[in-house]
């Protein structure tokens, strides 16, 4: 009997023991929270999200930056953000309208011949193939100034801009068939599709909605202009658009919010438009064959030119019947098409209910030609009860849907709810609500919107934070919420601030789908990806004139620009080409000259261009505006603009000391002799990054080239110092000494980068017992006198475990109670030796197991000290 | 014996549950943790920062956004971005830059007639009060075009910029006295302090350095050009800059990094400027007194004038015993002077040697006037010895420092060793280093550079990321690492990449010292915080024209503008005045007209101003760009720019359907039903609200009077349905109605988001029992059938611990198996009403217990479903 509790204790004590050694951390984690005022499910959530130093998100999502007229890029699950990328917008930091080359893209943009500097970004589209994100090209559109933005996700940067050339308001874009034919732009206010004015009573008659497809090449990576095309459409101000895939491919459907064909007026006491554009109980969705359409765009005899521009008028669609209207419930926002592409799900935003449209019956409609009637532009009604799959209540403000993983499963946001609800469109019913903070516009699930989508995780973009951060001022950030789908509820992980401009839709990919570059191809112009005219390398700098215009080839490289002066006439238009000269990542130059409002991004390998009329006289700093060294501060160099009409009489006053021959030959031994010491240190690096074959490990290698690129310069600073010294020019002989010494310093920094993360790679990991043993011996006081490789305060500790017989017993006494072994003849030479007795620091037995387990990883990675 | 063991397997056995417990949660952790390979570590430095929704952060920390132009703010310990504040560069969001007003300040920042549109933004500044910041006012500075802005913090909006007269460039601004007295911007690249040209050869005879001194008015919030001064610096090319406290208020000091006088020439086979101003050993510190400066600048004897701005010369501080030099390791990076005031910590960038300075010794030898000689502009050098306290030996490319909150305790930035080293300045030692990803540059513990350092965490603001995140091109991010230094050791909490810019310094300050506004006084003029001259409530909207002069008195508001239509003539002066006549936190609205590049961002109660000329002849649709309600898409207007010189002919043409009196009637009856229920549904939130005395929450009432204020606005619209309908108007009385149920709608947004925030308020605690046990009830299964507070697919579970004798057993026994109750005639009765049996969710004993717990606190909190 007693036996068998004895038995059943030792399994209890052994379960409590284990148990007890997890709750050490338990206890860590409880008492943050407690501090924190955290729940578990906070805890959770945190676990969910968080990313150590180093660790990648596993999804990237780019979001339109509304007003900034940029494209946000952020990671998820830590919603952190990545790049604001310069879209419509000038963007200094990037260079982006600052700089010429990045000039020319931005003004592609120009309206009407007016520089329009910003833009109202609303949906990104990511390029497709097959209806999946192939990670090539971002699109974005601009709302208020009609444009379109492909970026090229090599570089994560603006390559060409579009305008739209007949519709002056554009909110249903960018959205791409399947395949990335066409990207497709909706217009939503109507308006007059020339150019001219037309009084607002013209409305029904003159005034034109319709959509924009702009052929993209995606060999070029391009939209090309003069191939794309527009549908006319009646002004019932069209909203958003999808397109179809799977059985739906070839379709488009596009909802609108005006079909009564209001027109406001307020100010004459009228009701305003938001009342009168949802009077009527329905609006219309727009059914048409984007696939047909672009036959028939080819023959000149079904379309009209309209600002040079291709138009398909509504009477040829409808008589080649690839247009069609379907009552929808009034004012919707978005449509979306689900992944196989047989639903097309239309949100309700004034109607409790969403609509799910059924395509296979629009299409028997269609063939069977079963129209209610027709509209005042003659296009073919279908009617909508024989269009419907169903209809499900889904909550008071439904603006968008994406797509979950498990078949039928949709996400819609809900504005005026403030909910996420999850529901089935196959099976039309609910399954799950959740509260955001506050008004949730677009939402994405993870690749939502493809013909794949992931799940696992939703972005709801919502309007307004109201109370959710730190106050800054009556303009708010905008709250990014990062929803947990993966489980059966859906769970709120975190709240992102979005600290710029009003994101609407967001568009996700895996992260490995996306493969950019890091640097590029010497001499590259980032805006063309071809060679520039102004590549120049080392060697090659120069500044050339031909009449009043000075063209400067420089090059600029860890801590210098070439050339450091430049003197031009007042008057001169000056063209300056930049080359950054560097390969290793990360090695960004800036530069700007100061009071000229220029300034560029020089990533490695990229030229660019800057010019400007050098109108003001006077001394003008230029410098490196990116901190890309020890010596950054150093890297700059002088415009000094001269009027050609005036006279400059200056005498020199200033009289300097110099040094005596005796003392420039102890200066030039002193720079000789530290250049010395530092390459020898340079060379140790080396040495243990040769011997642990650094080249197996890309970033380390990629960290070594770096270094020898820069060691390599040393050669020519070598030559020009001793034939300086030669020739008895001491004083220059120290400056490239000087020199010599700071490529060493730049050297040095990447190698030093190179062997931490090369022992980063290499060294056996620890175990969890080392790991704490590592933290007590750094917490508990040990590292106060002992390093790790070094002879210290105390001895170095590699190889104590071999020192002692029975040596791990022997450790975990003697820091238990050093003085018992103060008596030991070695303890008492290393007494001696150090001047100093080990005091005794009050650790645990468990921590000295853990210390002893920490010397043991150690010395298995001996050689890495 | 057995007895004794019973008691003590009892004791064990409780021990064991109440840790199985916790280890549930703990279980999900290590879940969690192994599956996103998470450390220990790592967890609990996600719990260090990880805020759930409406958690608010700590601090606030103000980055210069670099090459950005402008300032982020963001939160710590999540480091999450809040605002990117437009200073230099226009932003749209904003509207800085492309709305006339905020034009007026930007263009303050012109430079001789050039428009700058961007910045260079290096060292945020805190007001100060006796050292301490006080949270009111943040000065930046711009190192390109050498200006100071003043961005006013209860507004977060950038206020005033002012030019640097004399300078061309500025790196060491801005740094304020302790009282805010002055803002000191000081020279770096030395120029002609005229406007003039002079040649390279000039550079020892006349270009200079210098500081700066902007007087700042702090009732104005406004620097006062004409009360400010700088004092002539030699051509040493000063670097950064700290102010004196405590002991050595009234004193400044500023490094330098050629004291060389260096003048490059790379193009002309010279060594270039990084190897020739880093040449001797020693470079000197500029020790100031700007007490006695300020004194001096105000008799005309003892200043220049140089373009118009007032400068002390040289020899003039010299000659007053207020300018000394002091050498100090070669090409320093950051100076700072201890919380105490009698330390000043010289970065060593090219020494691994830390110098502290002892302003004891300092201000002994000045007294003494004991010098070791004077350099070549006549200025006394200090003995660098006999001036220092001591020096350390921290590491590789020290560059900046920052103060903890126990005495002593300095945090170093090393650039070249990518570390961050503490030590103490007063023991002159190191105490602990920690690796940091990579190459850090400034750094900032919390209030690290006040007289009140408060520990706690510390900002790395790195300036390579490398391989930290996911790739976006050959420009990366910015990482900005958050460190604990709350313990013994230091700790690496978070990595957050800046999206945006590259930050320098950084300034945090507790959160609770920022008081920001959340709206402005009816009719503000956000950059003057005067009544705007065009502030226009409800009701006063008016279009004036005088001569070929347009002015516009318009009004925004959920989710109309006034006017929705304005014809103008081709070449017409538009002024458009807008005011946004919200009361409600974050009711932002935009304002843009397609097209013409103006934009506009409109808080609560403000009102702007945009001006353009209408050029372009067409329909421009005006909207606004803001997603403020279900109905913002509505939101818009047109522009109508007729040439006066055309004839204009048009015919109409269109024939649209008509409804007839009958149609007309019933869709009036409809619409006036509709409204009545929701009437109903709006009147029950309120009556809610009401009996919960809901003015106790402030962010509730907030958004009642909110919902109260939409509401309000219904009655005057009523009128006019009903004065409509009088006059037969049937069409007209169903929009105008139509506008009453739009208001209703944005009332119920409202009170709908105040009624849950109340329950949230009001609510007693869930016990974490009862937290689980709403979760099992969740995602047990009976969600599904059962609503709190409503009669479903089942029956309303408030009250149902009442309706059964010996409730809690009875409904544990219901749960686990409900077949066992199926004959109780209560339950027949049931069964029969919803037709449907509860099915075996096959609950755990615990989870029952935990619902049971769950209904304990639904039945205390009853009234709020």
């Amino acid at each position: 009997m007693i036996k068998k509790y004895l038995h059943i204790m030792c399994y209890v004590t052994l379960g409590f023991l284990f148990v007890t050694q997890t709750v050490l951390a338990e206890s860590q984690f409880q008492e943050i929270m407690k501090k924190r005022g955290l729940t578990e499910e906070d805890a959770i959530a945190a676990l969910k999200v968080y990313n150590p130093s180093g660790k990648h998100d596993e999804y990237y999502v780019f979001v339109g930056g509304g007003q900034s007229g940029q494209v946000l890029v952020y990671g998820v699950p830590s919603m952190r953000p990545l790049k604001y990328i310069g879209v419509f917008t000038p963007e200094p930091w990037q260079g982006y309208g600052f700089d010429t080359d990045s000039k020319e893209v931005l003004r592609q943009g120009n309206v009407r011949g007016r520089e329009i500097n910003w833009g109202d970004t609303h949906h990104p589209a990511l390029s497709e193939t097959d209806g999946k994100y192939d990670g090539e090209y971002l699109f974005i559109n601009d709302k208020a100034n009609t444009r379109i933005a492909v970026i090229d996700l090599k570089y994560f940067e603006t390559s060409q801009i579009v305008v739209n050339p007949i519709f002056k308001s554009t909110h249903g874009g960018a959205f791409v068939t399947p395949n990335t034919e066409y990207v497709l732009d909706t217009c939503q206010y109507a308006a007059p599709l020339t150019n001219d004015y037309y009084p607002i009573e013209a409305y029904q008659d003159v005034y034109r909605g319709g959509v924009t497809f702009w052929k993209f090449d995606r060999q070029k990576g391009k939209i090309q202009q003069k191939e794309s095309f527009s549908l006319e459409f009646p002004p019932y101000m069209q909203d958003l658009t999808d397109l179809g895939k799977g059985v739906s491919e070839g379709w488009a459907f596009t909802n609108s919010i005006n079909s009564e064909l209001y027109t406001g007026g307020i100010e004459k006491g009228l009701p305003p438009f938001e009342a009168g554009c949802s009077r009527n109980d329905t609006d219309f969705l727009h059914i048409y064959n984007w696939k047909k359409l672009a036959q028939l765009a080819k023959d000149d005899k079904n379309i009209k030119i309209i600002n040079g521009h291709r138009v398909i008028p509504i009477d040829v669609a409808v008589k080649n019947s690839v247009l069609f209207l379907v009552p929808e419930n009034k004012s919707p926002h978005g449509v979306d098409v689900s992944p196989d592409g047989r639903h097309i799900i239309v949100s309700g935003k004034l109607d409790t209910h969403a609509s799910v449209y059924d395509f296979n019956k629009i299409m028997k409609l269609i063939q069977n030609r079963d129209f209610e009637g027709k509209d005042s532009y003659g296009i073919p009604i279908l009617d909508m009860k024989k269009s419907l799959y169903g209809q499900v209540e889904v909550g008071l403000g439904h603006l968008h849907n994406t797509f979950g993983k498990e078949d039928g499963t949709i996400y819609s946001s809900m504005y005026v709810d403030s909910q996420v609800v999850k529901w089935n469109y196959k099976e039309l019913k609910v399954i799950d609500k959740i509260g955001i903070h506050y008004n949730v516009g677009h939402l994405e699930a993870m690749e939502g919107k493809s013909a794949d989508p992931q799940g696992e995780y939703l972005i709801a973009i919502n309007k307004l934070a109201i109370d959710r951060f730190l106050p800054v001022g009556p303009l708010h950030p905008q709250n990014n919420q990062l929803i947990d789908i993966g489980g059966k509820k859906m769970k709120l992980l975190l709240d992102m601030p979005i600290p710029l401009g009003e994101p609407h839709q967001g568009a996700s990919i895996r992260a490995s789908k996306i493969r950019p570059e890091v640097r590029f191809i010497m001499g590259t112009n980032s805006r063309t990806g071809k060679p520039h005219v102004g590549k120049t390398l080392a060697g090659q700098e120069k500044i050339e004139r031909k009449g009043n215009h000075v063209s400067i080839y420089a090059t600029v490289v860890r801590s210098h620009i070439n050339p450091e002066r430049v003197t031009v006439n007042k008057g001169d238009h000056v063209t300056m080409y930049i080359t950054n000269v560097e390969r290793a990542q990360d090695e960004t130059h800036g530069f700007t000259i100061d009071h000229y409002n220029v300034h560029t991004s020089l990533e490695p390998g990229e030229t660019t261009q800057i010019d400007f009329i050098a109108d003001i006289e006077g001394v003008f700093p230029y410098y490196c505006t990116e901190f890309c060294s020890a010596l950054h501060i150093e890297m700059m160099g002088y415009l000094l603009v001269k009027d050609p009409n005036k006279n400059y009489e200056w005498i020199q006053k200033t009289k300097m000391q110099s040094l005596s021959p005796e003392e420039l030959q102890m200066e030039y031994k002193k720079i000789r002799a530290s250049n010395k010491a530092t390459d020898e240190v340079i060379q140790s690096l080396f040495f243990f990054l040769e011997e642990k074959n650094y080249t197996k490990y890309t970033t380390v290698k990629n960290l070594v080239d770096d270094a020898k690129d820069q060691y390599a310069k040393i050669d020519l600073e070598r030559e020009k110092s001793a034939k300086a010294y030669q020739k008895n020019d001491i004083n220059n002989a120290i400056l490239f000494e000087n020199m010599i010494w700071q490529y060493m310093i730049k050297t040095a920094d990447s190698a030093i980068r190179a062997k931490d993360l090369l022992i980063n790679n290499i060294a056996t990991p620890k175990s969890e017992s080392a790991k704490k043993g590592e933290i007590a011996f750094r917490e508990g006081g040990c590292s106060g006198c002992h390093v790790i490789g070094k002879i210290s305060s105390g001895p170095d500790l590699i190889g104590v475990l071999k020192r002692h017989r029975n040596a791990e017993q022997w450790v975990a006494e003697y820091v238990k109670n050093p003085q018992s072994k103060f008596n030991e003849p070695f303890m008492k030479k290393m007494i001696e030796f150090f001047n100093l007795k080990m005091p005794n620091q009050n650790m645990s037995d468990e921590e000295i197991k853990n210390i002893v387990e920490y010397f043991k990883w150690i010395d298995e990675n001996a050689d890495l000290f």
